[in-house]
């Protein structure tokens, strides 16, 4: 057997180094630094730092929503497991409706998938919540349709979708036109549900792996 | 807003469609397509498959372990929350040790992570399993530890810890020396817990969604 890393504080410091040093974090904005590492840290890959799309202020804007206990309203049970709920400020709602009893039928009543019609039930918590959407692209698109048609603003839209049918399409519609909403993506087939978390574990607590 | 698919049916097909094409997936074994392609299907990067290392029986060895109703052992809850329990042929249990009130302590007495210490607590349950390692290389890495010393073999390893520091040399070590057990993993530093969730998916149940 080959010799390994055990100790958990020097594996968190050198892989948030090597994100640093290969990611060249210097050319986003500083606000952006700690969830692109955390999101790079998630899939073990640099090169997605190319092909993110965000607002400005989005990590300002997802922060505060949690700092005054918004919900996060996840797309699947996937996002929700990541997220680490001691980093969450005000123990906030983890909220998953994708195995809501309503769901099957309701996407059978609006020709949609599960995921889509599970998003209808976010209604009531969704107004400056944080939504995390890490594996359907029709819960992306459905969400957006559902903006246009004058549903309640989320604060932010962390939106990685994953696959090969909808999740760039969905992805480029909203960095297109993210009516209005604070959102970070990221563009073309990859994504998943690890990035979803770690953008809320961002969001929540930065990287408190290498803070004293 | 523009047009998408909203058929899962469609969806699925599709994406199985995109998959088996542009991965080439005949110069594969016979019996590695369904989760060579579901690994794809969940990560959105037909590239994997170059990097796939793998024994010629993982499925029929991890297939078979699941029809006699063995466990699934998981990393991490992100790895059980996408394991799609009505896919599985005997209700198979699935363990994650990682948040066992011992596991703590214990890391602390085998001066290791807590991934590596919820390893110990798979003995009652590892002998002829499937493992599905999605996030921590030191998982991966004390399992074989473990091995060496005597630690009753899994019926399969599915190998997809992510990151910088030891993934790649988790799933180097693994692929020279399996062990004595079947297994399929990828190389490099890119994993995640839906790949591993993926590939238990694909060793229950195939790809059900284009099947009749």
């Amino acid at each position: 057997m080959r010799p390994y890393e055990k100790d958990p504080a020097a594996i968190y410091a050198q892989s948030f180094a090597t994100v640093a040093k290969e990611a060249r974090l210097e050319r986003f904005p500083e606000p952006l630094h700690k969830i692109i590492t955390r999101l790079i840290h998630a899939c073990g890959m640099v090169e997605i730092a190319d092909r993110l799309a965000y607002t400005q202020t989005v990590t300002e804007a997802g922060a505060q929503a949690l700092q005054n206990g918004a919900p996060i309203l996840c797309d699947c049970e996937m996002v929700g497991a990541g997220i680490i709920r001691r980093y969450l400020p005000k123990d906030n709602p983890v909220i998953v409706t994708l195995n809501d009893p309503r769901t099957p039928e309701h996407a059978r009543a609006i020709g949609n998938t599960r995921s889509a019609a599970a998003v209808e039930f976010w209604e009531p918590h969704i107004e400056g919540a944080v939504v995390a959407i890490g594996n359907a692209p029709t819960a992306l698109f459905h969400l957006l349709d559902l903006l246009d048609q004058g549903f309640p603003k989320p604060a932010a839209i962390l939106g990685f979708p994953v696959g090969f049918v909808g999740a760039a399409e969905s992805k480029a519609e909203l960095a297109t036109n993210p009516r209005g909403v604070d959102f970070i993506a990221l563009r073309g087939r990859k994504g998943g549900s690890a990035m979803a978390s770690a953008a809320v574990n961002a969001l929540a607590a930065g990287l408190p792996e290498v803070q004293s």
